[in-house]
């Protein structure tokens, strides 16, 4: 798919807010990776492309040297979108004879770093795009296409699990990031997991039940959030006489009773829990229930850029949608494994650091390739994020 | 003790930070905490001392209604220290009564709650009453007194632990906090514990090699902090023509070798491990290392109101301080044990609601009444807050 | 008048915004001065008080050396006012010593300065604990007292002034600040000058028609700061139960149809101006008019703490109340007089830095002394201030 | 001259502070001007272009209706360019018919005010655009070109000026903004203008005698900008191994001795005045030297878009450089004249409602049309703002 195919030179170089880039800062900073972890480490001759660009596109890695200041990516007006592409085709070239000549182990493994590295971006540049364009009040349109009518959903099935001393963490020899491993034990109790996830025609009862006005279903930091920041529905709703609608990558609609509900903070997933008198799967309970399901689900390949209803097809058991449509979240904050050790050198600086007040989200979503995840995959964003395609589903003790 | 014995008047009201409240108001919502979850719940015809003291010395109780802005707690000199006084009387003359008339269970475990709700305010008011002082150029001296001379400590001996299934929470009919239940089983991997905490000679060497200037040790929020709050040393220490003095609640004293290092936050603790290439505990592993342990130490009992050094006492593999002293951070975020449930009514919002960007400190310190401590006594604050007395201890894999 | 005598050690305190200050620091300041200005400039031998008292009270001396921070004036208890109470007695026995002796003309000159500010302390001391305790929901009482029942008013009268060639500022032998000098020629055209205040009563009229809703009135930098603030009356408003109430330094009280709006900024009386169809007058018009006038009025001594309401006593074509009730806003910036010389020395920082972004205000209100008054006096806040008597007459082109 | 030619349409869009604008949004708010005031106030059928063009490109005209956030106009990547260019030729073209088919003296008014805010914001896209340039470290050159090299300059010389009663304001029959009346007598002391203005080599005596460290030089608010900004010299100067450089929209080049200081604050200006022993010019005192002399210099059509040094062609005892090269910071706080009335209706907006907190600045820059310029124009900027073409001229008392 060309993700960039139906955007305006002037798409490309917006920055919304500090936490989003702008389309073309990806462009080139998944190429600055290529290029300096790669390019420059392994070729004893190779020459920037350009000795600036090593500052700019640096996203966060002090080893590698200081950065441009994030919230300012969205004041370069150069490079201009031809520069960056032409800097990708340099780059690109170099790595493809880089390969056609052979290389070590070790290259190989931080070239396919830099795919998977890739492949977040690419999700990146989706969710980000959208959040720049819900900043227009002209609500541009990324792609047109004709959504599919929404399908009615299921009661919730509680699916029970027995819990017990099991294993997480990603084992065997495909490819994992370094916060996957290692595999480990954990402890867990039993669970009755949701087999769908929590909709809107259900976030809806819990607004009218006064769910963002109602301070006790908060943690004490989801309500500051709410006050002020005036959350009364979730991100990108809008209410247009009396109808709630919602921004879609393909233009506003109205919001779809069975549809997941999208767009939500942990905040708002932890206070819909407690409102529920549920909670929130832990990431290894999650984890446990998703590992011997088949990877399949609305990823981005399926090009509807929107998470749908989903229904039970035969008589299954077994919890829908734990892959695709949106990242739920978990109630595990995003802690270091027992055992684990950053990648060494700079790559380190990948996702170690970022283990602090952060809450992990699996499973992938209607933006992320079907190819990148696993069961074993961490996202992790911080609790007040609502700009990814995030929702979640709801778990009992057992 | 009598607390506040040495202090003026005018150092009752002062608010030094949003999260530290001046003296008068600890002593005002603590008489609250009893109005309020014991008169007012228990005697039909009560009468609140004020009409507005409900408001004024709320803390965060939303279901008993709106509160006084936390960080405008040092706005208000009425009442007077007189009249706090007049209301502790009150209240405590009728929970007097009360106890004397005999109460049903129920009460007498609210009254039980909020006698260990106040000794953790006293211990506030001292840490409260030391960021204040040390706000004020004259660094006032809480309480005259001559600290022992600073003893040797010995290496640092790792203690083996062999992990395993283990059970962790609060069991038993003592008083707990709801977080520290219920207990329940936890995997731990092999680990070895430092047999005592990091000194202030260890955390100068971290300093000399650069610790606070370079960004690998740190989680990138921790070096946001040190980046925003220009830290280059623990909180309270001062450089005086070359030579490191700290602040301690008995004056101004040059910064002993052998002592625990004090007054870091979890972003230092955590970046002092990655430096010394270990890690802290879990909490986890503190609490299976502490549970066997007498609770013995250098408590607010022992009058030093400053962490000392300690030298293990004849043959002992049991590491040491593991109570009293500094609090020690652990790795852990805290968060709800698998199957907690919050206290029902107002004394709910308790703990419960605060289970976010924390992290869990254990062992009570200096400050600490000694019967308020525990082994499964989870305290949580901020990963950047310093002004409690919070240390650390290190950690390797088994 | 012992302007302290009704407060509580605790009242001496606090410090509610950057730009107030607590009692105690105002009495400890204005000894501060006349130890620096006077007994160190004067007696060789002359030993400081204490010698951090020199950084803690000098208030914006750059010359003097650094200070401590405005923001935090507020934290510190130390020293407590018996203290600060020995260092006034400490250093106004030098000062009378020093006077007895005999001293040469600048030194009497610069005592005389140090008077002149320290009743102009004696105002902000009135001033500024209004706002503390109007910071406090209790709205503590300053002064019991009744005040008397608001009397009618008249109708506008609009006095003529032909204007032409004037001269304003201070001429001959008194005491005058830098910035009220050097006397000076300007070109007024003629003008018809409000005989009286606008009152309550007009400002209501004001506010029914929109006047805080209607961004038409108001200057651009005042109508950010109607909505930032949310200001939908004068300061110290308060609306209860559908009636308008006014906190006044003797309790809450209604507010009176004809007394004068007072506790207005700049913004406020500027957009009412604009609104009313007349202008703001300048200092020069104003001045022009009250020079001849007998310095006369509801000042301090009065002992209402409160502006009232006037009316002409018999047949004049003088305007009322030019002096005392409330400083009344002019639309002059607070610029230098042609050919104006800061004092030599420390004591010139004292008004020349502050010509930006102010207003001067003419005239005094019933906090200031009577004997500090003069036509010639050049007050001046930021056009957003309104903690001080503040209020407005009108004026239109003649 | 196409002002737009060189720029590559990414560098249309950004906008790099709150005070500037996006090279788009002046195009489309300029040609919004046109299509709201003149021909949907005149032409009864007329239908906008774009229903949101009305709210997106409205400034700050409350008549018309609530507009786009101030801070946000670097946000929209839509409307596009191309779009953007569209809609000038639209209202374009509509414009040329009215005038074609004649219009009355009114409309014709409002399209002589629709050229004159063109002409400004042709301005203000260059001052704009180099502030864009100047945040991102590539540094792009707006126009390629030669400068001349720097001509030496003479010693100032102080031109004598006597006072008295003077009249100064706009009168005749040209254009003039509304700020600019009525024309009004004012009294003026004898003067002693300079000849020239304040060169880049006096500017680095000031920095070289500690003038950015030394808080008696400064008004209070400027010292504290220069704490809260670093400032250490002028904007776009950067000190390269030993040597200052200045960016220019051609690219950086070495700080050149006899060229008028530039970019600098009202501040700045203000501080170099009191260190030099003078002071600043009032606005009268500006305009009466002025008026006399031809509106020649160093504007926009010469195409340097840089001030450059002059030199006397001559015996003249005329001042230089009054017209052109820099906008000339007065000491004039920005008000109303006497006797000042808005124009009537929503363009009533364009001037009065921002008189507060500014300077006025006087006698256009290099990047000033010749054709905008005149003896009466009153250019206003707070006075911390240093991205427009900003200098100044000294003065003495007579």
């Amino acid at each position: 798919v060309d993700l960039c195919g139906t955007l305006e030179v002037e798409d490309f170089g917006i920055q919304s807010m500090p936490d989003a880039s702008p389309t073309k800062w990806h462009l080139a900073h998944t190429t600055w990776a290529f290029e300096t972890f790669v390019l420059a480490a392994t070729l004893s001759h190779y020459h920037a492309f350009h000795p600036q660009y090593q500052h700019l596109f640096n996203s966060y890695y002090y080893t590698i040297g200081q950065m441009h200041a994030r919230p300012e990516r969205g004041l370069l007006s150069r490079p201009t979108l031809d520069e960056v592409y032409r800097y990708r085709k340099h780059v690109d070239e170099h790595v493809t004879r880089l390969l056609e000549a052979g290389c070590d182990e070790h290259t190989a493994s931080i070239i396919l770093l830099g795919i998977h590295h890739e492949q977040q971006h690419q999700e990146l540049m989706l969710t980000d795009i959208k959040h720049v364009f819900a900043c227009n009040p002209l609500r541009p349109v990324f792609r047109e296409q004709r959504l599919p009518p929404a399908e009615p959903v299921e009661e919730v099935r509680w699916v029970a699990y027995p819990g017990g001393l099991c294993q997480i963490g990603h084992s065997g020899t495909g490819f994992a990031y370094d916060n996957e491993l290692p595999r480990h034990k954990c402890y867990l109790e039993p669970y009755r997991l949701a087999h769908r996830l929590v909709t809107n025609a259900e976030h809806l009862a819990f607004m009218a039940d006064g769910g963002y006005e109602r301070p006790e279903f908060w943690l004490s930091d989801g309500w500051k959030t709410v006050q002020t920041e005036s959350w009364a529905a979730p991100g990108y709703w809008e209410l247009r006489d009396g109808q709630w609608w919602f921004m879609t990558l393909s233009g506003m609609r109205p919001v779809e009773a069975t549809e997941p509900v999208c767009h939500v903070s942990f905040y708002e997933a932890d206070a819909y829990a407690r409102w529920a008198g549920a909670r929130l799967p832990t990431e290894a309970e999650w984890e446990i229930t998703a590992e011997p399901l088949p990877i399949r689900g609305n990823f981005v390949e399926a090009n509807t850029l929107h998470p749908v209803a989903h229904k039970s097809k035969g008589v299954t058991e077994q919890p829908l949608q734990m892959y695709g449509d949106v990242w739920e979240w978990t109630a595990s904050p995003y802690t270091p494994y027992p055992g684990f050790k950053p990648l060494p050198g700079a790559v380190g600086e990948y996702n170690g650091k970022f283990m602090n007040d952060q809450r992990v989200l699996r499973g992938g979503s209607c933006a992320t390739l079907q190819s990148h995840m696993r069961s074993t995959y961490r996202n992790f964003f911080p609790p007040e994020a609502r700009w990814q395609f995030s929702g979640f589903r709801l778990v009992h003790d057992g």
